[in-house]
């Protein structure tokens, strides 16, 4: 038993030897056909993972209990090598198994995760050093113009009608602001763009940049509700030309002009810089430079709002998301974003912190999305329909627990002392 | 002439050779009593503030125009040595100089201040390496329990009864909030006050650890308007008597407890922590412990506020500050702030900058000192007079240009779910 102990502390420490196939073990098969090894590599998950609130199923049957009191779900394995590919590599594997079907969760998906992610934060789990290192690159790591474009393609140009499925009329993929917890999902999207022009508090005739536009629905409200003319950039071709498309219908492609272009080619002068959900996109290592842009973009008596999804401290995205969902997605702590402000002497106003909004945002497209699987199905296959669940359950899971955050970030140049006087204005008052 | 330019390079870039007296320079004496070097060095000064919106005036009455269309003011010189002294160590030569007479500034003293600041910020101006060392060691410094008590007796046992005649009814001794920009001072710090106790959300029946509490007037309105018990924190000794007795003669002392002891010897669990005023005296080395002490204080399920003078990036407060009226102060940047958060994994809720309040406090405050500065005079001498009229016009200026911000920071465990949903209820909606 000891030796299988150690062999197990082998597994959890040196990636080397964890990649090398286990050795027989049927000498230690147990009362209902799974292994004493098996047993173990669980009890030791589960101990690591502080008894989280979630079971273990084997292939063979056999249950394996968490210590905690009250259980959300059930974890059932298919096989050996999906267990031993979760002390390997655990964020991968467990990605790649339920989008293959070899891990299944019965119970509540995002209640599993939510354990799940509690655990991995107050549990006993120690970041080994190779996944220091593995940190510490990908957060230096530049997106140069071309990685951009392969990285945004990726996730962004698989097809308009499949994000119409679930995103609702606005085609808004970024975090929404709810008026109240109660509210419906189109209502706080326009929230959410509402509350972004009245923090930069827009007005009729002013001009606004915006890096990163996605279907370009903020442009389109920018422009119809608050009478300023738009630029929007953004390096995705299916979304540029599905915004275009919109602002012809909607009679304002002579306020928003559409750019198919990288945010670093942004020239000119406006009254806003704006940019929702682009800078997860951008490195760190990227951060002066965009606030140059910014700063350069807006002037001495400009103003301007950025508006991402963070971190309470630093640490990269799940590994399986940036492999299967987002390349070269990175969330900053607040710490790091300053390094667009700092360099250029651009005065931070206003930082909201918004986290429990996407939570319920992610709930709301989640509900969509899983009306809709079929529809998926048949756009892509099974595994596809699996893995995005997996992200948007994932993603919800992450905001309930704080393990994301979600900032907006009000600055101007600190020679602007026209900025407003109180933030009762963003709230009616 | 070539060789007195020379010279002048030396004492701008080598302060040892700086330090020594200059060559008698009669031979260039000029038409009005002034030699050339002092025109030179005159003229030199102008260029590196990038021609200021001021004039200099000689000891010999001549007068040395800065190229500016506007000016705002004068600045009368004494004597050569004065001169030489703005050039060595302008900082500390300019408040010494101005304490002691031998500068004058003819015209809106703020507005002096902030055409110099201007200068600063935005002309020529390259630190020194020696400078550049100062601060890295400035901020490293760690403020000893006996150095904080020294640094606190220093500035804030003076005597009440000097701030009582400037500071207003609250002796309230930090930022105002001003619901609209005619608001009185008393009004405004009320507003503060409020305002903070709407960010924390505070309900009656709740308990509050403040650290650094001023006069008490932060504690004593949380319990009288809020129905909080609360245990204030402060190591001036005159402050804590003066809270005492505040609290008693309002019948609240049984639900204010003022301690006269350092915050980081807090203990005991609160529904909420605040610090409005305190973090400058911290220096940056001992951020990480006071995010862990108010972690601490709260639990998993608590918030807590930190109100404190700021920057947009790391620089140290002006030496001369330093010296005469603030030892061991410094405003740090929001980068430098996340030290306190990021290693708790506490979460940033809301910041909000409002220094312009803060230049509207303080012009009231000087409005306020002006008014009594003859019992000012008659309490110390005008040399006092003459330094706190500096240091608070001075800080007036600082706000007004965006060279000093006023941070307010709500934070929060990651754990706590129940942080507000929006922050509509700060502004009443």
């Amino acid at each position: 038993m000891s030796s299988s102990k150690e062999q197990l502390a082998n597994l959890k420490t040196t990636p080397q030897a964890a990649a090398s196939p286990p050795r027989p073990l049927e000498s230690l098969r147990g009362p209902s056909g799974g292994n004493a090894l098996d047993r173990v590599i669980v009890k030791r998950l589960l101990a690591t993972l502080g008894e989280p609130a979630f079971d273990f199923e084997l292939w063979t049957g056999e249950r394996i209990e968490s210590g905690a009191a009250h259980k959300v779900a059930t974890l059932r394995i298919a096989d050996r090598a999906t267990l031993l590919g979760l002390v390997r590599n655990p964020d991968i594997e467990f990605g790649d198994g339920y989008s293959e079907g070899r891990i299944e969760v019965d119970g509540d998906l995002v209640r599993f995760l939510e354990a799940l992610y509690h655990g991995v934060m107050h549990g006993n789990l120690r970041p080994s050093p190779v996944r220091q290192l593995r940190q510490r690159l990908s957060r230096a790591r530049s997106n140069t113009l071309d990685r951009s474009r392969g990285n945004v393609h990726h996730h962004y140009d698989i097809g308009n009608a499949f994000y119409e499925l679930w995103l609702g009329d606005t085609m808004a993929y970024t975090c929404a602001y709810y008026p109240t917890p109660a509210a419906d999902l189109e209502t706080a999207q326009i929230g959410k763009m509402d509350h972004v022009c009245r923090k930069l508090r827009l007005r009729a005739g002013e001009s606004v940049v915006e890096a990163g536009c996605g279907w370009g629905s903020l442009a389109l409200h920018m422009a119809r509700h608050y009478g300023v003319k738009v630029r929007a950039f953004n390096i995705s071709r299916e979304q540029i030309a599905y915004a275009r498309e919109r602002a012809v219908l909607a009679g304002l492609d002579g306020r928003v002009e559409y750019v198919e272009d990288d945010y670093r080619n942004i020239t000119g002068r406006y009254d806003a810089f704006v940019s929702v959900g682009m800078l997860e996109h951008v490195g760190v290592a990227d951060y002066r430079e965009l606030g140059r842009i910014a700063r350069d973009a807006i002037g001495p008596l400009g103003r301007g709002l950025i508006h991402s999804i963070g971190r309470n401290r630093p640490k990269p995205l799940n590994p399986w998301i940036v492999k299967r969902i987002f390349p070269g997605a990175y969330p900053p702590s607040i710490r790091e974003m300053m390094q667009i402000f700092e360099p250029w002497n651009l005065s931070v106003l206003d930082v909201e912190n918004i986290r429990l909004h996407y939570a319920r945002t992610l709930e709301h497209w989640l509900e969509r999305y899983e009306a809709a699987c079929d529809r998926v199905r048949e756009m892509f296959d099974e595994r596809f329909v699996r893995m995005w669940r997996l992200y948007l359950a994932g993603s919800t899971a992450s905001f309930r627990v704080g393990e994301l955050q979600l900032f907006q970030v009000v600055f101007a140049p600190s020679s602007n002392n026209e900025i407003p006087w109180t933030r009762a204005h963003v709230y009616g008052a």
